[in-house]
């Protein structure tokens, strides 16, 4: 499969058969990366600007790691340093990037669109790497990568993500993308962080955590940003802990192979109690080392546009 | 032309012939750029030390993607993370930084003189990469380099540079530059921001902006640092924009060629407007790729000391 | 000597034939520093972390530059981009790192054991880089190999530690390896600044600077943490520097080619005259260009487990 896409801004740009060539590909880095020396030349001389708008430490440096692995020159822009704090436009920081000419960038930015915005205005590829409450494609396509090892395929497949839907866009990518390879989607949360337009989502909606998990076949446990407590969005955190804090109480309810999955970085005993999160289901660390090889994968299509021959 | 300096502290330790050299083997490594992979080995197996006691993106990522494309390591020290905030001495830290054998070390300091005060006593190549109010050298080369490219010479044209002057490293390393090739220069800036000494300075001064720019070939914006408002150093900036701010009304005056640059990152209806920011004669972006090309040059120049052969 | 240790914790873990082989590995890396190119093949394609939960200049861009020397692709983790600002305990940080497939993580902490907290949970090799008051390894081997240049054995020597003791991993790990070496060592500091065990030492405590710096080959100064005064926790600075800092009239007290070490960053005219740190006897740059190679070293032995074949 030729690679025809400039850009990645969210997982509803790709087919299902191109969700499998990534996933191929990422196999085929995964392999790779069980060989003591793990890096290969694939991206010699190519280079890839990580600009962090927000900041971040497991994406950049997962971004940083798949890069290196590569052979290409990584270059990181993190907001502190960065002319933003001089006030410049991101269109003006966009366009100056590309005028060091790197083959691509990758953007994460507190404002939804912001990968989109320069996408239009840049002929490099711009990988989002989580723009606001949108999108953040290469999670989405981590954590099914990761099902997709475990199981062999995810279709049919039952998944519940459980936890603050309203301001995650690691939900709402998920969503799209588990649902566009056949798995049924459950979401479940307290009502005010629900999103407002949930009627149109092709998901069954629960708001008591016992109904949700019944039968399900993975939990996504989605992180409370508590540092946005200040702002009085959260919940009270014990009440939260008790009502949707994933237990080994609720996994009797769910398939008896169910697996654990977490964004990270986790708030052990907030939404995901600290015995689960380590227990064999747990797909946890599994999603952070998927995270590399997936994102080695996209580096890899969008920067040669080549794929498989 | 063998290279016999250590040492980038300012353009008028240059040549005209020095100069053009840089130019040349900056253009030489312009062809390169244009290339797919853009990577070349020539400074493989060296090092260079960022050390940014000022923040700065453009010019500290510049370098670095520079010295990779190159095949350099580039090492970044930022004044957050440097022991300056341990009180340690520049001295010190020039001497530490240099016992760990780099092959140059490219420096950005408040103080003007910083860069010489390293140079003076460290035995690797010292490359300014702006010192106070003092001396911008690698910014002045890629401004005569960006319309060098554009005209083939840049002796006998005009340029008008136009804006706060007084603060301006980048104004006073122009200028020097710009005249020793040939250049005629002219300022123009509110009064209480042209520097006193102006009278020994090689330009025409302007109080008016529309006579600076009758006939020019090329105007320089330089930028208005808002961040210094608030010590009350700043003009009120509407005046300030209705009276030196560049717009398309000011061309008409101009040589119908007339180039506009700014050396990033521009306050977009500040110095200049958003329609010339963008027109046909802008080079900004054309700044920005010679800003890569022109430190691979000395990069290259001041690291081998070998130059043409 | 194949080399069987995972992680390097502190000093103690060593033997003194382990000692020498690292010296010995240094001493060849050390002449591979004096050719123009240094850079040696020896670690390509491999990767270090280097996690750095508190502020540090000069031993994380020592570790950067020995680990590109040898051609390892490094990862800088600081405090203030790490998921530390989101609250995530250092052991998922530690998790999530290995999870990346490093091959070995370097890490300074502000709690002692932190070091030994990741090696317990992670199977790739963990460098300790500083942890609380506990241990710093590296700078310990780093100063004792700058003196085993310097006279071929430090065995039968007396060196004086002169400082803040008490709050001090780096004297910590210096009496065990000095002492472990065949060293006489000696401490000298105000009473508020000396450990309360210090009885268990295999040390001579003094607590007039005079006497303490009789007949000794070298004396090491601490850096007296001024960061620390606004805790009330150190002694007034003049009358500190009046009593214990380093002047040119305790030298003609100690043996005539006595040698004078500091850490870095120093307080010139606090622990150390500015006229000593510059003296013929100064180490002070030789121990920076000791880290380098030692570090060299230990990265080599422990992401290899090869050592002397």
């Amino acid at each position: 499969m030729k690679w025809l896409h400039k850009d990645l801004l969210d997982v509803s740009q790709l087919s299902k058969p191109e969700v499998m060539a990534i996933f191929e590909t990422a196999g085929r880095f995964q392999e790779l990366q069980e060989r003591p020396v793990k890096k290969v030349p694939t991206l010699k001389g190519r280079s890839v600007v990580l600009f962090f708008a927000e900041p971040s430490t497991r994406t950049k440096t997962s971004f940083d790691v798949a890069g290196k692995r590569l052979s290409a020159d990584t270059f990181s822009l993190a907001k502190s340093s960065s002319s933003l704090t001089k006030g410049e436009s991101l269109k003006d920081t966009a366009l100056t990037l590309q005028a060091m000419a790197p083959d691509a960038i990758v953007i994460r930015h507190w404002c939804s669109g912001a990968a989109r915005f320069m996408a239009d205005r840049l002929d490099c590829s711009v990988i989002n790497a989580g723009d606001g409450r949108h999108a953040h494609p290469t999670q989405a396509l981590l954590d099914s990568f990761t099902l997709h090892q475990e199981w062999g395929d995810v279709a049919g497949k039952t998944i519940l993500i459980l936890g603050d839907i309203a301001h995650s866009r690691v939900a709402r990518s998920n969503v799209i993308l588990l649902t566009r390879l056949g798995a049924k989607v459950r979401l479940c949360g307290p009502r005010t962080l629900l999103p407002p337009a949930l009627k149109t989502w092709p998901v069954k909606v629960y708001s008591d955590l016992n109904e949700a998990v019944k039968g399900v076949d993975a939990v996504m446990c989605l992180r409370l940003q508590l540092e946005r407590q200040k702002d009085g969005l959260l919940p009270d955190l014990r009440e939260y802990s008790r009502t949707f804090g994933l237990g080994a109480r609720h996994l009797e309810l769910a398939n008896p192979d169910v697996r654990i999955m977490h964004p990270g970085p986790m708030n052990r005993g907030v939404e995901i109690s600290s015995e689960l999160a380590d227990s064999a289901g747990s797909l946890v660390l599994d999603q952070v080392a998927s995270g590399v090889v997936v994102r080695m994968a996209l580096l890899f299509l969008y920067m040669t546009r080549k794929g498989e021959e």
